[in-house]
């Protein structure tokens, strides 16, 4: 067994068995291991940013990290703008990126680079496995490690001698009977627990929560975010607004945002910094669910980056280590609010009319609203167009809305990749809605070949309005006036037009 | 005048006028500037590995820098791989990266990162402006820097706040009579000189090759690399190589080879370890010029990494930071070999026949040997079909032959881009030719719109051999034997196929 297999081994051991991959020559040895040893689903992307990005969509469906497969350090950094999202939205991935053989790195051959510095800002945790004997530990550490609350980037580095060089028999038996007893019982196995027990209930929080809600009910506003915004803990937080007439929101973005009809209304912190200080202005305590303080997603000049009013009170009822749906029912119960009735959306049959002047985005959030099937799981990467299309889809069917959490654009494509996966193995039949900005689509259209490849129900919906819409907006807001021609070259994608459906 | 405008302007004074750019909100001050201030051009990427590819093509054709305008650090990151890229061919490049306004900084919005380290790797000097006073100088300094003999990868890190804060009226002036300056003398001013000075020559080294070359001749090669591959240099060595008997090549890879009819012929050290340790085997001492010593592109269980038999003397006559056509005139003014007559590939009409087996890497080969235009620019991504077109072109119509020189894939179609636009300033009616892989063309397809926008003279020729065929090869090479399918499906892109005519 060399320290390839043993990573394989390994890694099905941990319970990972899902790799996203675009391998190169240092890989070899690894990819001749996974193909040799039974068990690891491989799924083929043509750039980096399409692996990295559908391992976030994996993790946010079903919890588990799978593995990436990237080529040194130039195809880690092709990765990184979807690593950068996937770490914002507190998802765990393995990244196990090739290096040269270790005596080779002295050499400085052409693709030699510093590939533990480029991947720090992305990650973790990174370390590098040099010798065969340490390649399976490292795996299991780093699955370990990718299995925090929330989930956490590992950088596994595989030097090309680690991965062609033969374990010791001690190392050998070692995996193997990891291996057998993960597979005699693999679902009360420990290693294939979806995530780390969450911190403990913080009682001392929770009865000062309570205290504020009692007190002020009016002035205080329940913000959530993270696993917060699932049904669970979303219906635990409906009943303490009942009970208490606290304010409700959720984070302007979230990774996975339960909602439609039936469900509790969580109505968005605005993105654009004046409304979010109008909305926020109305509330002398914030408590955190899940959520950070609300901030400007940028910075303008003259206006503030923290967007709640100045003397806000801000407490953290859990964090994103704590288990949300648990302290929101602590809350509920120091409250006697366990039998009050959360206000739900209505699951009336949606009649707005469509408008008649044509295809425009209030048109296009009627037709959304009135068709996203029941359990459906919307992608939205649409931008400026998207804007208003979470507020028109409120009242559709139950379903899933995932939101871009880095800002880093490109990831809707690939996100739908892991996001279909993910849903076929936990509840098949799920559809996926991929509403992308022209834009936004061109960072990634290689993710289109794997969709198609994987065969994957996966509907995309490009708005194409022909330019960097949103950045037009950007342009004014910073008092430059009407952009001159350099600029409309640098904001419009115009000329040439993309013909999206001949590129998919 | 605000920061973004000093930035302009400085760069302007500078002699950078050429600007690739994929902005974001952060960056929309400069967009701006950039807008207000007459001078310079702005070539749009969609994607910002598009946008430093085409500044590496842009530094290899005219020896001068190139900005680009990127988006924080997921946008850097995205144009990581083509600055690896640029960095090990000794490419100039000014890269500004956006940043979030210092206060901002600390309140960790989504698209905070740590954008410095990011950068370091791929950078020979990076520096954040924090204040508006400081950044058009910190501007000069990036040029001065990129400017470097070889050429440097600056990052200039753009702190929004730095950017829309108005400059102190001292710093106003001094700007503004940067300018004029720079424009009243635009040619004899220093700031538009082409490339740093070069190191001084380094006679001994002269000394020490001319008695090598004189005493053991035969047994001797001279390996060409960087600026010694251009035709100048070339013919210097061409005369040494009549004169003495010795081996004259040149590294596989290579920035911009001026070769074909006409020219002293450089044969390529094999890519292959096995053929390059046969090839290198019989030379006792390598004297390098401009290359560095000759090692693996990858490592492989049992083979060595360096190429040169064991004993093999190396001597460096000249580096990336001298000038190799001196060195190389010296060095034939001390072997009294001035009036040597080069041996120069034949200039004769092609008239291999093709072949009647239709369409294959040979026949392929001979049509572009016949009709490869006189001075065109080609470029060289075509990995495993590309390995036999190097030879068969080497009687074609005298040329420029840009490889890629970092190993990571997708720099073909970005560097026509920058290479079109820099022959054009230069040497206008250049034709350029990209011979790209399938594969390697879906790293960067974005790029193809820039192309089209700009409407530049490029012919793309994609090998759609529909697999990662090269790859295949190193799956063979590790012993592995034949792939089974969960390798090939990591190995092949034929399911499904990539209709390149749509996509284009």
């Amino acid at each position: 067994m060399n320290g390839a297999e043993s990573l394989t081994r390994s890694l099905l051991a941990s319970g990972v068995d899902l790799c996203f991959a675009n391998p190169g020559t240092s890989e070899m040895h690894f990819v001749a291991a996974l193909d040799r040893v039974p068990g690891m689903r491989c799924v083929l992307g043509l750039f980096e940013g399409v692996v990295t990005g559908a391992a976030d969509g994996y993790w946010r469906m079903t919890g588990r990290p799978a593995a990436t497969l990237l080529h040194l350090g130039p195809g880690l950094a092709n990765g990184l703008a979807n690593l950068h999202n996937a770490k914002k939205a507190g998802s765990g991935i393995v990244n196990v990126v090739g290096d040269h053989a270790t005596a080779h790195l002295a050499l400085d051959a052409p693709l030699t680079s510093d590939i533990h510095t480029l991947a720090a800002p992305m990650s973790h945790w990174v370390q590098a496995a040099d010798k065969a004997n340490d390649v399976a530990r490292l795996g299991r550490e780093a699955v370990r490690q990718a299995r925090g609350r929330p989930g956490q980037i590992s950088t596994l580095i595989l030097r090309a001698d680690a991965a062609w060089s033969e374990v010791s028999s001690e190392v050998s038996s070692a995996v193997s009977s990891a291996v057998s007893s993960a597979v005699s019982s693999p679902v009360t196995s420990t290693v294939n627990s979806e995530l780390a027990a969450p911190a403990a209930l913080n009682m001392a929080a929770v009865d000062q929560a309570a205290q504020l809600l009692r007190t002020d009910g009016a002035g205080t506003l329940l913000l959530l975010g993270d696993r917060a915004l699932r049904e669970g803990a979303s219906t635990w937080a409906g009943r303490i607004a009942a009970a208490t007439g606290c304010g409700l929101m959720s984070a302007f973005y979230g990774a996975r945002i339960e909602r439609g009809a039936g469900r509790v209304a969580l109505p968005r912190v605005p993105y654009a910094v004046d409304a979010a200080l109008a909305v926020l202005a109305r509330y002398r305590q914030v408590v955190l669910v899940g959520a950070s303080a609300p901030v400007g997603f940028f910075a303008y000049p003259g206006k503030p980056g923290v967007l709640t009013a100045p003397g806000t009170q801000l407490l953290t009822l859990a964090s994103t280590a704590h288990c949300p749906e648990q302290a929101l029912e602590a809350l509920c119960d120091a409250l006697g609010a366990r039998r009050s009735a959360p206000a739900l959306v209505p699951s009336s049959v949606i009649a707005t009319p469509l408008n008649d002047g044509g295809l425009d985005a209030a048109s296009i959030g009627v037709v959304l609203a009135r068709h996203i099937p029941v359990n459906a799981i919307v992608i939205d990467e649409a931008i400026s167009t998207g804007r208003s299309l979470d507020s028109a889809t409120r009242q559709a069917a139950p379903h899933d809305w995932l939101c871009g959490m880095g800002g880093a654009i490109g990831f809707g494509l690939p996100l739908a990749i892991g996001a279909a996966i993910g849903a076929a193995i936990t509840t098949p039949g799920r559809k996926v809605i991929a509403l992308e900005g022209d834009g936004s689509a061109m960072y990634t259209p290689q993710a289109l070949w794997t969709l198609a490849r994987e065969q994957l129900d996966v509907t995309v919906v490009v708005f194409a309005n022909r330019a960097y819409r949103i950045l037009l907006g950007e342009f004014a807001g910073v008092g430059a006036g009407a952009p001159g021609q350099r600029a409309m070259d640098m904001l419009s994608i115009d000329r040439p037009t993309i013909d999206w459906v001949a590129l998919a």
